[in-house]
């Protein structure tokens, strides 16, 4: 408590009422509601405790400027980029405790830069279609300037005017230049990119009370891409097709659908979300006349809600497309990003379970009013909702699906291609149990920001094997990718969501995808059932293909986890060859292989505490491809994960899996529980370019029915099928029941 | 409180003063002091509601005694387990809380299997070589006698003499012979299966005053094994070469060295410490002048300390021998054998702190002590301490050396073979960081109890690779195994303990190993320092091979994570054939080869959050091979963990290297720390039959060096070598030092 009156005491020297800065993030009513509530907020009051110990370490160790050199990973990329983080929470300490070391650290720190950036010409390394000055990219040299601009707007009326204007001459205004004018390329783009530029160059303008740049930001450049710059590092092109405007609010136009969903998927949005959340609430504060947060109705809080609700119980996104596995919303922009629409968003109490799980706040007033609100008992648990999140600036550009039922989450990808990122996975899903994978999507081959592995960029094998179509959970027509592997092919057109629905125990999505290839027509139906006599729910997974006679299909499974039996007789191979050249087929090996016989084939596999089984129905002629990642990987940057593929030559086809989660085993007593399937057949009732009707059979003697409608999906359609000495009559897309066969 | 008013006022018509029984494990006193503390000692509470809840489910589902069929993990196998299991509970709550409707369970239950016993012949599954009759073996039978006769006793004095002599007569003492003299190559062994087996015979004598019973149980049966039982199905032998004696007295004799290491390995060591010490107990209370727990200097508490002394952070065993990973101290067995440790072991309060993280304890005098005693607030944190344990009956047959520094774990084994269930492992190491494997031992090839994979028993992979020398990281000669494989070889010698130190910054294990190959001494000496430039303690790993010229050199590493990055050019295959015939090679794949060249060979990895460095000594003509287990694998037994084999062929020669734990990345910020190793060099300046001498040097510019006498291991001894132009003078074993040339 001492400490407390000691700081009080101090900053009554320092009064906030007669000054214009903060302006950008924090506002000097909200420092003021800081300062009373020191002590009395835990969540707060440790964040600021964290931040402190973390600055006050990086002020004892004195400041490094050192001349740009490395790539991410090296000693000057990581030094430059612990300086901005620095310095932004300095900033804050600088504001709420009103201990002049922290301003003093930070201008020391800025001039320093002020001395170095006229010397500097672009960065050494030659890598990027937009090298930065202090980096590699453009891009690090705008988050540089999106936390930067921060700390300088909290020391901004501290300094004298000399040195104020020194910097905003001689650093900020020619870095503004340097990202924006100077490369249009990187600064004009509907991208991830831009948006970080736009920030950084709208943020600094505010500082500064520079419009133009404020202008820049908001609505983009009026210069014209240099025609040579086509493509980004990504494969992404600079220019989208028919693209007219750039800026912030065109990023806001575009780059999010009405729902929130970011078409790079979420690993980019939480990348993208701080500086769109960062300099809105910059807008917000400085100029409340734009509404930015009301735009588009509320979408950068949807955003937010969006990204939530793309994670597992771990609160992990879902690592489709470029994404590495394990990005969470424990990052540091989602702590931001959470704490703001909890602020901003009308304080759902149901946040409030986000952020304790986060252990942090942000040093502003959303994250006083999320601490407070914690402190205050209001969280709730956030309640995950089964929903179809649509792609697209009008939200017709396909869709994700995610249907969850207790511990279950599935996801399926009928979505925009994805840009640059994007992967070619259409109608591919992916299957948690809790916080585990049970079916996984291989994510991105790379490890961020790790020198050891190519400095930490993507890796050749990202290419080659995590964006093919085989590295996915979906179906590969005659061992060739999605639209050839060809992204301008792919950003041409999307999934076409048909039917979703998330009513109490029979839960559904399905799409089709009409481009992929020419001349097949996919749709996959993926159900979530409640079942009585079943531990947890089932999938029910039905792969519609409409194809000439001889098409080869393989569709393949990425289960995680031992392999425990299977009925079917693999053959092993004791000699391993690549099973291709290209489309990803480079990097898997064969290990086994079975013609597969008997009605169905069944697979049970292991996974941490509990076992999973698929059960799929066979055709005559199928056979099972049991596969290891890792053929043609020279710097071994893939992991050997197994996989499983179903291989099946015909023309229309159905492909019909269930997919089971059951029991449980664990080390330390060693007493298996259910491991063996509840399912004891699965057979196809029907199959037309209508309809699909699949019976499976328990092992207990029940039998279940589902029957869905492929072509129409209305409501109130009768539907009436006749198959063997069977039929069946239903009204609307679909039908579950118990059959009384 | 209603409740325990309730059971108290019920429990006045159940006076427990003019009994005799519960007399072996509960006692009438020990009850009393159990009722009388009933809501007062939140873990024991709370234990007793656990098995409350538990067996009243069962009593709720009602009695099913099947006829016997399955193996384990098969239905009648499993339920005849469970039976056991909660009428031991069962048991002890008629006891705690009076309530008959426990006893009548029993009662009812044991009457069904005297129904049934007097029916039944040998099990149908004939893969024993000591089938039992409710399950495929009579370890198993042994296991159920175990349990029941502690609820035999329990209810014993409750029973009606009718009922009692029939259940003595018509199924506890056929049962006891039939797991005695009607089995001797399963009852009269030096083996765990004997224990089991003496513990269940003799409990039941103990229950039933059955001195006879008793008498086999504690010295053995004087009948000759028939000579048609060599081995058992692991391969162990039946009679140990000069074995004279049996019966549990020669256990304790035979199985444990003074230190109470168990030759068989940890993981056996807990499966056998329940008997032994369920069994202690009984004699301790109903024939205290036996001395049971003082018997050769208190070895049963001993050993004890002995099983929690070879764990992980996680309190995992070492997974030595045939052992399933991920056992653990929070097994059923260590529950009942950390509290009575506690209890009769002088209550050393640094057992509650695992006793708190078991989160359970006995239900029995020892474990209302524990509990007790966390209640009281007396709990201290375990010191886990540097030690070397020896092995063989008199302490002088090998040993193992545990070092420990920080998180660091590192184990060296040079002990005995372990009998049926060793691994020709000689001079084999594991490393952990905290819980986490950095390089491993692979364990059993087995899923124990888990029906799909063979029925739970011995994959034929446990032979044919996890018990082979490859598969360890230990040196293979000749691409032969030790012992060329040969149990009854392996088990004539043992490992020779050579020199053992635990001082603050440098500890160091160092062993022999004479007999593992003809004409072949080994010597490996590994240290663990404390290094004041390092971020973690260092591990040094010298192993000196005296052997004739040409002879080839395969040093396998079992290193766990994903290769970062090495400075070796590899090689890799894209032809993947098994790596030999035999010997374990026929598992393994080569994925890629590198000629060495540099002086030093190094590859960094990473695990989880952590990344680890091995930097070797490179000698001309040295080859690194990349390995993956995996091949001639037909029902995908085995993980496809990765290898790493360092491969000279030479005469004497000197392996070194350096493994260094460093740095620490996390998915959800991305940054890397200090991800590259500080090791710049590392030189061998001296390699002789006397002398290892190695000199590395720090990123930083520090050199250390390090000499060891292999040879001469007197603390007195001086020691004076020369090389090149310097020289080293020290006194003792070894010398560790700032280097300044």
């Amino acid at each position: 408590m001492k400490a407390f009156i000691t700081i009080l005491i101090f900053c009554s020297f320092f009064s906030l009422d007669a000054q214009d800065h903060p302006n950008l993030i924090l506002t000097p009513e909200g420092v003021k509601s800081i300062r009373t509530s020191q002590g009395k907020i835990p969540l707060f009051d440790r964040t600021v405790e964290a931040a402190r110990n973390q600055v006050d370490a990086q002020i004892e160790m004195g400041i490094d400027v050192p001349i740009p050199k490395d790539l991410a990973g090296g000693y000057t990329h990581e030094k430059h980029k612990s300086n901005f983080f620095t310095m932004q929470k300095a900033g804050v300490l600088f504001q709420i405790t009103g201990e002049e070391k922290y301003a003093t650290y930070i201008r020391d720190m800025l001039l320093q830069y002020a001395e170095m950036y006229p010397t500097l010409g672009k960065h050494p390394a030659e890598r990027s279609y937009a090298r930065g000055k202090f980096f590699w990219q453009c891009l690090n040299d705008a988050n540089w300037l999106v936390y930067t601009s921060q700390a300088y707007d909290c020391i901004y009326d501290w300094l004298d005017k000399k040195t104020q204007k020194k910097l905003n001459k001689e650093l900020f205004r020619p870095y503004a230049e340097y990202i924006s004018i100077e490369n249009p390329q990187f600064f004009n783009r509907i991208h991830n990119h831009s948006t970080w530029g736009n920030a950084g160059v709208g943020m600094i303008g505010l500082v500064m009370n520079d419009e133009e740049l404020v202008d820049w930001a908001l609505n983009g450049l009026d210069i014209k891409v240099p025609g040579d710059f086509v493509k980004d590092n990504d494969g992404g092109a600079i220019q989208l097709e028919g693209q007219k405007e750039a800026g912030f609010f065109a990023q806001l136009d575009n780059a999010f659908s009405p729902d929130g969903y970011y078409t790079e998927g979420p690993y980019y949005q939480r990348y993208a979300m701080y500086p769109f959340l960062i300099f809105a609430q910059g807008l917000a504060n400085k100029k409340p006349e734009l509404g930015i947060l009301d735009y588009r109705e509320g979408l950068l809080i949807k955003a937010v809600y969006a990204l939530i609700d793309q994670t597992n119980s771990a609160g992990e996104f879902f690592p489709i497309n470029d994404a590495q596995k394990g990005m969470s919303l424990a990052s540091r922009e989602l702590v931001n990003a959470v704490s703001m629409a909890y602020h901003y968003g009308g304080k759902d109490a149901e946040l409030l379970s986000l952020i304790e799980a986060q252990n942090r706040v942000p040093l502003n007033d959303s994250g006083l009013s999320a601490a407070s609100g914690i402190a205050s008992g209001d969280t709730k648990p956030y309640s995950f909702e089964s929903q179809e999140l649509t792609d697209g600036a009008n939200g017709d550009e396909g869709a994700i699906g995610i249907l969850r039922s207790s511990d279950l989450t599935l996801m399926m990808k009928y979505a925009k291609h994805g840009m640059g990122h994007g992967h070619f996975d259409r109608l591919g899903f992916l299957l948690y149990d809790g916080e585990k994978e049970v079916i996984q999507d291989y994510g991105s081959a790379r490890w961020v920001n790790i020198e050891h592995k190519d400095g930490g960029g993507y890796l050749k094998e990202n290419k080659s094997w995590a964006k093919q179509t085989v590295a996915h959970n979906t179906l590969v027509v005659d061992k060739d990718s999605h639209f050839d592997g060809n992204v301008e092919a792919a950003e041409k057109s999307s999934g076409t969501p048909y039917y979703f629905s998330s009513s109490d125990n029979v839960q559904l999505v399905s799409a089709k995808e009409m481009n992929a290839y020419d001349g097949v027509q996919m749709q996959r139906t993926m159900a979530v059932l409640d079942i009585e006599e079943l531990e947890n729910p089932l999938v029910i997974d039905l792969f519609s293909v409409l194809a000439p006679e001889g098409t080869r299909y393989d569709l393949p499974l990425y289960y995680l986890g031992e392999l425990m039996s299977t009925n079917q007789k693999f053959k092993t191979n004791n000699d391993l060859t690549p099973m291709g050249n290209n489309d990803g087929y480079q990097h898997l090996w064969l290990e086994a292989k079975a013609e597969l016989t008997d009605d169905v084939f069944r697979m049970t596999w292991f996974n941490e505490k509990n076992f999973y089984t698929m059960t799929s129905a066979v055709t005559e002629g199928d056979q099972a491809l049991l596969t290891r990642i890792g053929a043609n990987d020279p710097n071994f940057n893939l992991r050997r994960d197994p996989g499983l593929i179903h291989r099946r030559t015909g023309g229309n086809t159905l492909f019909a899996s269930l997919y089971e989660m059951h029991g449980s085993y664990n080390y330390s007593d060693e007493i298996p529980n259910n491991s063996f399937t509840s399912i004891a057949n699965l057979e196809v009732l029907f199959d037309s370019e209508e309809y699909a009707v699949i019976e499976f059979k328990l092992e207990s003697g029940e039998k279940y029915v589902f029957a869905f409608s492929l072509s129409d999906k209305s409501e109130e359609s009768n539907h009436k099928i006749e198959f063997g000495e069977m039929g069946l009559e239903w009204k609307g897309p679909y039908e579950f029941k118990k059959s009384t066969k």
